[in-house]
């Protein structure tokens, strides 16, 4: 039998307990598999006093990560202090200069200084694991960069935030607004006392950035990704796309074209019946394109200790067997820089909700200026009456396809009239 | 730059002939992800002459894939001739022992002869590579062998076979009956002129099998799988699933219980608005079940020349980078053997279709015999009448919990009341 396989583990909150916990319990089957046991040598977190529910005895407490990046007797370090810069990253940084193979659970880790690192562990051989980061306990990262090997990968989307995905699912089925289900779900755990990185899409944009750069072979760029949260979405919105055959998600696209990579992060309407349209609750789900396995859909837990860990754990099975790979596929020199498309080159078809006041002419001054901008409408849907004319009525407008600079124009110019009530809002139809 | 990873391949049908022209294009990045290129030095098929639209020029021609997997200067042999035993399995047992790499898309051969072959590559630290013949371009079994990794499996179950998912789909879009959609499926090339081994589960027990072994660790056992097609689904019972809150879809599944191993194919109503229930037309779909991970979802393509080609590459890019893992997860002379569960030793919720004569007492029979066998029912349908009293009506009863055993008994029973016309059906509701 040889050597275990040494790991240490920076950050015991919810998942580096977990990750713990199932090490020491090896209930799993990953001694076998792995072909080594997996043994943790080294722990470190804030408070050294702290009931985590498991045993630290024979394991070597640090009270700083760095130092023990440096000085663990351990061939991995298992970053989970999170936050793209300070200690996590000081902390991974020393572990790979120190020869140390990196696992980490740091979706802003990697979005922000992805290709720096795969670079540094590349130099010495050494593996960058990320499996956790991204969609929790769902292996797409193995998928694309090993299960999709033989793709060339044109397209990669998916729902990469549980509790946005629950908030949206539960306003379809109570007709409720964002507003009172985003306190159902915090008080549920759902989301967060401050549920802003959630709800304004910066954790979608940081997995997206990731899965594009891993996909299409380019260095991590979160700063070209577009982001929209979904905290403009109402109770209307997600009625009028029941109607037209839609469900609103959270969805992050990524599309290698001709003249660039489009990396974008906000609701979309999606065509009911599609697989990614039956996705609901807390799960996620990502949907890569390849040339020749056409669409692989992988669905799961997003989040929580055991998904978390279970990812994690899979990466240290892997480095412990001598598989490691280059961290986005193919070797971290060769990762091109991503030519970043800007949103208002996107080309789609929209969904724009208008609040108008109740009298005749209005739709027609809509159309002239949507004509002007050569935005062809699809339908036009105006349900009711106002209570008295002159009083406001919404309207909702779907088009043929157009860009989104042409569409930003016509939005302008229509919110410009007088009939028009309310900033209109527009939501992207996505044809998957 | 390493030298190339030679490969012979045996079979050219449409999958080989894809498989060959992907790797002789070398359109996908797989060169730099294996670290090698893949070279094909030597195929075998039955017919030199025919054009296959691939460019053989420098490829040498063996008429015996036996003696290619002998002679052939390659390190892996790629078998893609079919059938369980005959000279697929002569040449893969030539290829182990002559000490080549063996792929396969072989369904058949893996399900009969896994655990053989498994200790016979093992033996030589070779691999035995079979992602293809599961669910084609959908990476499962590297999903549950390396991505669920940390994870203890219990169950794995999923919609193994396009033909069937596409027949039953498009009965319950039109209301049609399942031998003109056979017939329609047929033309449409979803299904085999002599479609038998789609329709009566066959294929899917094949894949089932292997899954089973795959995430429980044990030999193959193909025998031991319970399996019933879709022959017997009418366009009856698919409204009355739809009625009911349910979906038919030909299932696989196999769970690991205290006392055994249920391995089954049968149709099944599932909970419309679960995931696998949202799974349509010619699509496949496998839910793994880790303590860890929780259910993952892997959705594609289960068939095709491409996506099985996506499959068959994707292992040989694993071998040619040095991953060679044990072909059920856990080394082959450990694997135990399986202990199958009889399909009676089956508890779950049925679903009964009658048809009896339309007159007063005959539910009270019906149910009086559901009594005795203890089967406790938990909804009746009867819509409408007969034209006049004493002509047949069809009567649906749903069940709670019980044993197969005892729901086959109680057919039997009602089968022999005179007021009962026709031999009644059975459809398992499958709690996911």
């Amino acid at each position: 039998m040889s050597e275990p396989f040494r790991v240490a583990i920076a950050g015991l909150g919810t998942v580096g307990a977990e990750t713990l916990a199932m090490l020491r319990r090896q209930a799993g089957p990953w001694a076998s598999r792995g072909g080594r046991a997996i043994e943790v040598v080294a722990v470190s977190a804030r408070d050294r006093q702290r009931d985590r529910g498991v045993d630290l005895s024979g394991i070597e407490w640090f009270d700083d990560p760095v130092a023990m990046a440096d000085q663990a007797p351990a061939e991995a370090f298992i970053e989970l202090i999170g936050g793209a810069d300070g200690v996590a990253k000081a902390s991974v940084e020393t572990a790979l200069s120190s020869g140390r193979h990196v696992v980490t659970a740091n979706k802003a880790l990697i979005a922000r200084h992805g290709a720096a690192l795969a670079r540094r562990a590349a130099e010495q051989n050494l593996a960058l694991g990320y499996e956790a980061a991204v969609a929790g306990g769902i292996p797409i990262i193995k998928t694309v960069r090993e299960g999709m090997a033989a793709n060339s990968l044109t397209r990669i989307y998916g729902i990469l935030n549980g509790t946005c995905n629950f908030i949206l699912s539960k306003m379809r089925q109570t007709g409720r607004s964002f507003a009172e289900v985003l306190e159902e779900a915090q008080a549920l755990g759902y989301a967060e006392s401050d549920p802003r990185f959630d709800i304004d899409g910066t954790d979608s944009a940081h997995k997206l950035s990731i899965l594009a750069a891993l996909a299409f072979g380019f260095e991590v760029d979160f700063d070209s990704v577009y982001v929209e949260g979904i905290g403009g979405i109402s109770a209307f919105d997600i009625a009028s796309a029941e109607e037209l055959g839609y469900r609103i998600k959270l969805l992050g696209v990524a599309s290698l074209q001709a003249d660039g990579v489009e990396q974008r992060v906000h609701p979309c309407m999606v065509r009911q019946g599609t697989p990614i349209a039956a996705v609901e609750g807390v799960l996620n789900a990502v949907v890569a394109v390849g040339d020749a396995a056409g669409s692989i859909m992988v669905e799961g837990a997003g989040a929580g200790a055991g998904p978390t860990a279970s990812a994690i754990i899979a990466d240290l099975v892997d480095i412990a067997r001598g598989n490691v790979m280059p961290a986005f596929t193919i070797p971290a020199s060769q990762l091109g820089r991503m030519r970043g498309k800007p949103m208002e080159a996107h080309r789609g078809c929209y969904y724009i909700r208008l609040t108008v006041r109740d009298q005749p002419g209005v739709i027609a001054d809509i159309a002239a200026v949507l004509r002007d901008e050569e935005v062809s409408m699809e339908a036009m849907l105006q349900h009711g009456r106002a209570d008295s004319e002159g009083k406001s009525v919404p309207v909702v407008i779907t088009t043929h396809e157009t860009s989104e600079a042409a569409m930003r124009r016509a939005i302008a110019t229509i919110d410009t009239c007088t009939a028009v009530l309310e900033p209109s809002s527009l939501i992207r139809i996505e044809t998957l």
